[in-house]
């Protein structure tokens, strides 16, 4: 129940972002629902592409789509104040990717993959969406240039291997690992730290 | 047999958008080819991947193999006079995303999706080879941005579940489906239709 | 243990030439380190997916991940340098694709599927990584319109399907298509040969 609620403001998160980006990029309005679709669910998706999860999971679960048509439509309509809940979604968005980075460790985990399959597996559902939607904007993907993101999802996924070394229950394992991706990300954010880019002189 | 005739006009049509599109990208042979096929099956391929029916279906139907090499070489020898097949073209690809959109979806139908999920597959398997084709160009894919293209073929998508509440032939179903695709296509671009583009003033 | 040998130095130079075009694009440690990935092994992975072999090859096997971090870290630290290994990279490369070719057609034979079909799964599994790479970096893929990259491959795949033929021991066919591979590609630079690109005057 919980993290259900979780799960939704993480999509609604991702939706709004995708809706954002693909209105300035002045697309139409199936443009900016497929952006909204493929930012909220392509790290899953790939996921379970990958892992040979088929059919994927929005296509089983019609939460996602409902709570996607909904995000996409409110900011639609909404779109000339929806900078007014920029901190709301940024909050959001953080709490989405801890939960989607657990989540994915865990689908990894229970097919019997490496601790550092796991860790990309949860890391790729977090951030993939993201990368989708940059590339399907004509854009760099902006993580791969900007912001402490996937890193904050990486050190979630190792502590959440270190603890498990641990005779701690796995519910435990999930906060603290998800807490560990937030906290990292919010300390960034906020010092704005972010890795150095890499380049020749 | 009359499917298989209209499945191999749309394969030809996508395939020639596709090779029109990467030479005028100054793409070689090996690359013109590419685009061909990936504007071809993408869509198909992307469906089969999603839902979990692999190989997908153009590595054991040599019939798309071959009929897209025939139109990449006979688009590459006649490409200045290509301009004139354009009405024909464009038919063939309308009748073509018609008949992809129903296939998808009964697609989607025989693995019991619920049906927005099959309208989503009908359009991906209609769109999607276009999406790839314009990715790999570096362009934001056309369909984002211009023409009712996959709004037609939501459209068909719904008359096709509208219709399989009343007791109706399937044949019949899949026909008037496919003709709702052709006839949005060809009313919108008749009459200059298109979705407004979404942005913030 | 030697087409181990091979299948790490082709690993290897796949990832330093993902390392180098990201660091040429600015990116940060985590983009450096997905995009050598991607490079590395996203043809055997598209392969993959496509014919359903899923989880897909390098979530299994830990030695592809250890490589490429190795050689990333390698890279990141001798980036001043890394112009001087400019002819060893380049060999390694040309003896990756070779195998790289090899290995995709055996997977394709292994679940009976057209010589035309495996041979495209071959130079996929060769020439993909770097199409992935290019598209994450905002850039028309290189292999469409430059090099006989792709070219060497479907060469190769032709060479193994002819020798197929005869009475000839795998071992041998195996060697004589990558060697195929290698010439091609060893002749095609020397002499500066590239297929002509398309455009209508």
């Amino acid at each position: 129940m919980f993290l259900q609620a979780i799960d939704i403001l993480g999509t609604i998160a991702f939706a709004i972002s995708g809706v954002s980006i693909a209105m300035d990029k002045r697309m139409d309005a199936f443009g900016v629902l497929i952006i909204a679709f493929v930012t909220s669910v392509g790290g899953g998706t790939m996921r379970d592409v990958l892992i040979g999860l088929t059919p994927v999971a929005w296509m089983t679960n019609m939460t996602y789509v409902y709570v996607i048509f909904a995000a996409t439509i409110f900011t639609i309509i909404f779109r000339q104040k929806i900078n007014y809940l920029r901190t709301s979604l940024f909050l959001f968005d953080t709490i989405g990717i801890a939960l989607y980075t657990v989540v994915g460790i865990q689908k990894g985990l229970a097919i019997g993959l490496h601790p550092i399959i796991c860790i990309a597996l949860g890391t790729m559902t977090a951030c993939f969406g993201g990368v989708l939607r940059d590339m399907l904007c004509n854009e760099i993907p902006v993580i791969f240039r900007k912001e402490i993101y996937a890193t904050a999802c990486i050190l979630g996924g190792v502590a959440y291997f270190i603890l498990s070394q641990f005779p701690i229950k796995e519910n435990v394992i999930f906060m603290v690992a998800g807490s560990v991706v937030i906290t990292v990300r919010l300390i960034a954010v906020k010092f704005k730290i972010s890795l150095p880019s890499l380049y020749r002189a």
